[in-house]
């Protein structure tokens, strides 16, 4: 019997929307991705456009739906549209075959999708995998798994998008405990960039956007002279995000 | 008779796009706008999606047919998804009065536009208006003119975002001679941010990039001793063009 339940009246043809849920925790980078049942493959979230919403609240709805997930800041950042970016789904595959003619053939049509991405701290979140999925699972952006069609090129656009955004806003606030020494907050960045940064430049680049308060304390433990503790000052974050790391002009 | 030549057939339905294109010259900033013919609304060069295009080759040939314009780098930068964004066009609109009737109902129904932007030297392009247009024309961003639907939205949202860019990658070297002085460069940036800077920050955070090449040359003319010219040192310029102007992490 029909397992989608999709009703193609209430969607527009030819749209579809994927989100890139980046998590973080104890220094790994995920992506939440979508085991789907009958396959190997792994999906994004994704889903359609209903007729009377935004792209922005179908994105909302559509992670609610597929994994329980809300209250998370999605950000639009790419459409992609190649013509071939989901033929190899129209060989048959097995998640259509017992839909109804009008659903085989919405499926059938192109779809160009709009791409939304949001990094969480993957710990305090709980996704549950939808009727469509065999489990929510949080796996690398790099691992060698097979994914549904074009996803894992939407995953490196969503990956360079975050990083580029490194340079432009700050991030941490719901990353890292409230009060975190240099090395945390370098690792945080270490982490979402793929590689090592040199500490002295990290440390001087990180304090020149005045957006830490070093307090007058040290992280306890640990046999060598303990590192200093620092917290995000709330407004220096706040204006950050909103004029740019390196302010206005 | 029918005066659109659209073959639906060849294009997706629900899908569109529009280009922003920004002009500078003389420390005007401008977008290009067709003014249609029979009404006195201005439109943004905008066109549809066909079947076997991206959105990134539809956009190039859309400003090509619409303008005459080719060889601009165009950036995607948002997808407008309000569902009342086009509904004003469903009330008879003159452009439809002669359209046989697939062409009517394909308009009639729903669009998302993919908004696409660029700047470029205004004098030194050439564009012209095709058939459904009375004329292409550089208005002013701001300018109280009836825009087509949405039109003024999507000017809005482009110009925030190569306001935001200016944080983020330089510009100027299509756009300004290739000696200048610091206080061209700085009119360059107050005309796309609309506002006046201040003369000794403004040197600082550009000085800081190190994009620039101070020349041993001072513009000649004028009764005060004369600004240095600097140039673009174009290595530099690239790199930041590729990392960012605050460089990598």
């Amino acid at each position: 019997m029909a397992n989608l339940h999709l009703n193609v009246s209430e969607v527009l043809d030819h749209i579809s929307l994927d989100c890139v849920i980046f998590g973080f925790h104890d220094n790994e980078l995920k992506v939440l991705m979508l085991r789907l049942k009958h396959t190997n493959a792994y999906a994004l979230p994704g889903g359609f456009l209903k007729h009377e919403e935004t792209l922005e609240q179908a994105a909302e709805r559509t992670l609610k739906e597929r994994t329980g997930l809300d209250n998370i800041f999605l950000k639009q950042f790419k459409v992609f549209s190649d013509p071939n970016r989901d033929k190899l789904k129209k060989d048959n595959p097995e998640f259509l075959k017992n839909e109804p003619p009008e659903v085989v053939a919405f499926f059938n049509k192109r779809f160009i999708s709009v791409g939304f991405y949001a990094l969480v701290e993957f710990s305090k979140v709980d996704p549950q995998p939808d009727a469509l999925s065999e489990a929510c699972e949080w796996i690398s952006p790099f691992a060698d798994v097979e994914m549904f069609i074009d996803h894992k090129d939407i995953i490196d656009k969503a990956l360079t998008t975050l990083r580029i955004q490194l340079n432009q806003q700050p991030i941490g606030l719901k990353l890292l405990p409230r009060k975190f020494t240099m090395p945390q907050l370098q690792k945080l960045y270490e982490t979402i960039l793929g590689r090592e940064l040199d500490r002295r430049n990290f440390q001087r680049k990180i304090l020149s956007y005045k957006i830490l308060n070093k307090l007058n304390e040290r992280k306890t433990g640990g046999a060598h002279k303990a590192p200093f503790l620092y917290e995000f000052n709330r407004e220096s974050y706040k204006q950050a995000l909103e004029d740019g790391l390196s302010g206005i002009w």
